[in-house]
């Protein structure tokens, strides 16, 4: 047991005879005015160290104001994507920045750069990349640090992103590799004096969060008018960001488009994967491979774990001698629809032939023995990239699994130190921040030189990484925290996988895959079972081959969990068109789109996929699941029973649901059982017709293998609903020569 | 579940054809020649960019370096003790070093000053202050960051302390109060190139450690010289002190002297402490008291919670309503023989008389609404000290419990922020490192003025803290973290307090309270409960007076676990007499006695109280403990048994037992049973001879209340035995007028 009360609960027990400081409740923004300068209501003279926002327009919506000297290695100075400067275009014109050259003062101190920036009372404040372990940040402290062993929430993360979005509707980038600290909500003396001194605003009620918020946002003098303060150390000055609404969901759309536009995985990519067991050689790969058809189960890319090298920890790169053949391995694979995907990390073992090539232009440290390849230089990119598309891409790998690239302070100390100087000029802490970012490109490039897209899995990452086709993953296990990585991607242009990997049993295995299956990328890690989970949950008795009795009942359900997947695939895959064209993170919080409202405003357990689908995922052990629908009507996907929004409902779950709403008016294309996405079947649709149908929909015919479609060639099937005449329309714009949808069905729910 | 396998454990399968780097197994040391030089078989030649060591001698057996242009506010350079001169030279005479001026390699560079220090292979790393999640600290990382919940294994503590011993029999001082990162057996390319070149040393093997340490120490390259890469973050320079041994703890005994020599605190301060229900008010107080008198449990220190103030979080350092008469009270407690030790933190709230006088003398961000005293600051200091004496101390007050001194990133973010700035000139980051040294002074001074001896607790320490008299506790909880703690604090001139405070069980609370009566402070902290523990461990039911059934029975259990701990204070009191006087931590791990046994150098979980009692503790749960005797012959305090040293015993522990071994030879005073240390039956002893006895043991008369015993005035009482003759011999030295030992008995075991 830990301390039955905190301790700081005294300060509101009765008992003493407090004098309480009055509670300020001005600065408030009137309703409707979100988007709206932040300082409206003060006026806040310059002060003599301190340095005004001069805001330059540098895109539609968006300001950048440069203080003090910028440091040179940053993630946007050393952007490897344009931005998506046509997309910007289309959104919503904003004449002002949505900070004024006041609300936001800057100073450099000896310890490095330090911003103070507004924030009204009761503002809420989202983001900063992966965080694992709370959602709304406002009353935090964060130390935007990338570590793998998020243990405590102290901003450490796979995915630090120094962006943020708050419930005014803007966005901010701090625009630094260096491990800024944010303190969200902190004001100094002074700040709070001026604050005393501004008249009051009027003071707009928040009943409804103070019922819903956990108490200790009021701890946090949610109430009053605040600062965000970010201490970017070491630095002499920094470029600030804004992104302009008018909505949260505008800025965080403003913010991917201005990263490049979110990535469009292939359809292949959508479909369902599994990571087999470490140990396997080539033989046993094809054997697995010839099972899942043999089974059912639907299967687009197998992935391989460490031993496929010769060496690892670290890497040689080179084909172990239990892979005799890989290009034929690639070559089966692929006739059978398969694609295979590659462990591996960055840090090069003397044995790989390209170890002394790299000397030159890695890091003064090594990591397990091995070279830290520069990735900031031209010249280690080159050689790393080149190397592996000979040995591994042209024979037919189509992505690889980035590991390791995130440091640790926790499992031993392994990475790289912060103190390490690399070619390029920067140094260890800097290279922490960008390491994940410039690897993705790394191995991208390959991808890009040869037109082909990609679909990959990486452990690293941070600020402008939409346009990557990489999806976040995560050595720590925590359910519930990985849900809340799923709502917390959204806020800052990354995609997480909620792997599934180990399971309690039965009832957790199929409660993971359920969610892993409504994310961004459908997989299951069995590195370390010699046999699929299903077959086995308890690790030994699956290495010895012992299944558990009736496992083919659960192997079923899992079957059907992950044949829903599949039947998603062409929905899923028009909501990645939508990040990629208009910067809609696929996966999102509802607060994202229904930020008006109070009471989503700490939902960190359900989430919107795509604009039709709200998934409130469920972790083994329950069995009634408590969830709010935001506005408008909802229908139960499983039962087809209708809902009012603005309500919460306590729903039974047994095993096979995981509460799915649809919003009403949906057409819900959902494709035939599917072995796997290259599978004719996934492209036979039904229209599933919720409420009046009256939402159109927009599917997307390309050629799925090449980056055409990234340019926008494909063409577009859409379908509309006439409600009187209960009848479906489709509409095919563009001639290109894809495999076409068919529409076999629409049906009414 | 967690993973099953580590994924660093592939590089260690059969299965890989790996190209392993020769292992490198140079530089060990010859035996017995810990103390010489770290690089005696390397020769370094100095970089165009490294700074090599001028080692000074600044006292005897400990030399300083100044590297570049060190900081101004540092743990030595803002010292509030002078170094214990005269014991110093009583220690063995060094004539060198035990780092070469090439041993240590500095650098400054753009990021802070970087130190490289010679680690030989095998030689392992402890230290660092109140660790509580590590013990062995080669192979580690560690950010030295002062924080209230060190979740993870990050250097995150309480108590960071930059100063580390090793098995080589010296230990280091990196004079800063930055968060200074430590890379314990990391080496740069250059430098491991350097390694590779230099002729390979004799090794020797170390089968031993080999076997029982956790594999995790040889992937770390444990068998290859390395280094101790520091960086000082910001900082154009840094003091290093090296304190010779030629053991281990020799090492640390110049360490706590150069400190100004171990606190010695009061016997009433080793006696029982309880600290009781938030809530009480001043009769509920002395209604307390008056229980432990009538139930004959011991108890010397009444400890009182936030509630005694009028304000808290921040706190008005006023007595509340709820104590009409706290003058009268204290009366009252001290004619019964207790003493009142008063919680608080520093944040001073608005209503708090000293608010506007503390006004500019305080960092410029609010916690909880109040000031941050600049506590480096004289002004401050006298400001907080003068107050508290009126209020307080004039009253009979004997000490307090410091808390909230020690920052949080994790529960709130409470606490200044690192970029705070304070009129004496450090910033946040630096005050975190210094405020609970700071703050310990600021309060002891009024005690010192007063010609008072106390003995308090503080959640927050730091470098040189040994004289303080300030016993370190935590809000986490977890047992074994205790027991670790408690044996890396004597490494590092700290105290801790294991204390009891919420139990799963009565089993939970009586292994803990074996614990907490074998420590530096022996207190059940029931701050959330209206009764003692004793009566019902489940919170709910004991403040609803709901008695667990035969609630007496475990009541006598603990009375007698702490009738142990009264017995055991004349003993404890000499312990601490050495601490003050030569260094020696009273508590402290076994490595540090005995490191040149490798079965040691692991052992986090027994620990030495004194020179003569070895502890084992068990946590819930255990019936059995494993554990090692050390060399030398040991007899069982329970059952009288002997066993032989250099073996693992394995041990039945029923509830009643908490492993207890005695070194033969030992005379150990035990007292009659007393309700509190002020009873004259503390006095009067019976001396068990162990063995034969031919250990002395010399006891130490003062007069207990005054700072006299701190110049070294008391009578000492030394005891011998004549195992010929059977025949105890007391022998008194000095003529102080103080309360005297009386020998009653001598037991033979």
């Amino acid at each position: 047991m830990r301390r039955v009360l905190s301790r700081r609960d005294f300060s509101k027990l009765a008992l003493t005879s407090a004098v309480v400081p009055p509670v300020l409740l001005g600065n408030i923004q009137p309703e409707g005015t979100a988007g709206g300068t932040v300082d409206a209501t003060t006026s806040r003279p310059d002060k003599a160290n301190d340095e005004a926002a001069n805001w330059q327009p540098v895109l539609p919506g968006i300001w950048k104001a440069s203080f003090g000297k910028p440091e040179k290695f940053t993630p946007v100075r050393l952007r490897f994507r344009e931005p998506a400067h046509e997309a910007l275009k289309r959104l919503p014109e904003l004449s002002k920045c949505p900070i004024s050259p006041t609300g936001i003062r800057a100073q450099q101190t000896e310890r490095g750069y330090l911003l103070k920036i507004d924030l009204a009372a009761h503002e809420l404040v989202y983001g900063l990349g992966l965080q694992l372990l709370s959602f709304i940040q406002r009353g935090t402290k964060k130390t935007l640090r990338t570590n793998a062993d998020p243990r405590a929430d102290s901003g450490d993360s796979h995915a630090p992103v120094p962006f943020y979005v708050t419930t005014g509707g803007y966005g901010v980038l701090i625009d630094s590799a260096r491990y800024s600290r944010f303190y969200l909500g902190r004001m100094t003396r002074e700040d709070a004096q001026r604050q005393r001194e501004a008249p009051p605003a009027s003071a707009r009620p928040v009943a409804i969060a103070r019922e819903l918020l956990p108490q200790g946002y009021f701890d946090q003098r949610f109430d009053e008018p605040s600062e965000v303060v970010v201490e970017t150390p070491r630095a002499a000055g920094v470029d600030v960001y804004v992104f302009g609404g008018p909505t949260m969901r505008e800025a965080v759309q403003r913010y991917n488009l201005f990263s490049g536009g979110g990535c469009l995985p292939p359809r292949w990519g959508l479909g369902f994967w599994y990571r087999c067991d470490a140990g396997y050689d080539q033989q046993q790969v094809l054997d697995l491979a010839a099972e899942f058809r043999r089974s059912g189960i639907p299967l687009d890319v197998i992935g391989l774990e460490p031993h496929w090298q010769s060496q690892t920890y670290s890497c040689s790169f080179l084909w172990n001698r239990t892979f005799p053949d890989p290009a034929g391995m690639l070559r089966t694979l692929a006739s059978q629809g398969f694609h295979l995907n590659l462990w591996e990390h960055a840090f090069t073992h003397p044995s790989s032939p390209i170890h002394t090539a790299l000397g030159p232009y890695s890091g003064n440290f090594e990591v397990w023995g091995g070279l830290t390849p520069d990735f900031l230089s031209a010249e280690a990119r080159k050689i790393f990239a080149d190397f592996h598309e000979k040995e591994h891409v042209a024979l037919g790998v189509t992505g690889y699994k980035l590991d390791e690239c995130d440091n640790s302070d926790f499992t031993g100390g392994w990475s790289f130190p912060e103190c390490t100087q690399f070619p390029s000029g920067v140094d260890g802490e800097q290279m922490h921040s960008l390491f994940g970012l410039a690897y993705q490109e790394t191995i991208e490039s390959i991808f890009r030189r040869r037109n082909l897209r990609t679909y990959q899995q990486v452990r690293c990452s941070n600020a402008l990484a939409a346009p990557f086709p990489f999806v976040l993953y995560s050595d720590l296990y925590d359910h519930r925290q990985y849900i809340r990585g799923l709502v917390n991607c959204g806020f800052s242009g990354l995609l997480w996988g909620p792997e599934v990997r180990e399971a309690e049993n039965e009832e957790d295995l199929i409660r993971r895959l359920q969610l892993v299956c409504l994310s961004p990328l459908a997989m299951v890690d069995a590195w370390f079972l010699k046999n699929p989970p299903w077959k086995q949950v308890k690790p030994e008795a699956n290495n010895a081959g012992q299944f558990a009795p009736g496992w083919q009942e659960l192997e079923t359900k899992c079957r059907k969990v992950i044949g829903l997947r599949m039947r998603l695939i062409p929905y899923l895959y028009s909501a990645f068109v939508r990040y990629h064209e208009e910067g809609v993170p696929p996966f999102r919080a509802l607060v994202m789109d229904y930020s008006a409202d109070p009471r989503v405003w700490h939902v960190e357990d359900q989430f919107m996929v795509g604009d039709s689908l709200m998934v409130a995922p469920v972790t083994a052990g329950v069995s009634k699941r408590d969830l709010y629908l935001p506005k408008g009507d909802w229908i139960d996907f499983w039962t087809g029973k209708s809902y009012p929004g603005e309500h919460r409902v306590t729903m039974d779950v047994p095993l096979t649901v995981i509460p799915i709403f649809v919003k009403t008016g949906t057409l819900l294309p959902r494709a035939e059982p599917a072995t796997h996405a290259g599978d004719p079947a996934t492209r036979r649709l039904t229209v599933k017709v919720y409420g009046d149908g009256s939402l159109p929909f927009t599917l997307y015919e390309d050629d799925d293998f090449t980056t055409d479609a990234l340019h926008g060639n494909y063409n577009r099937v859409s379908l509309t609903w006439d409600n009187t005449g209960k009848i479906g329309h489709v509409e095919r714009t563009g001639q290109g020569d894809y495999p076409k949808y068919q529409i076999t069905a629409w049906e009414q729910v």
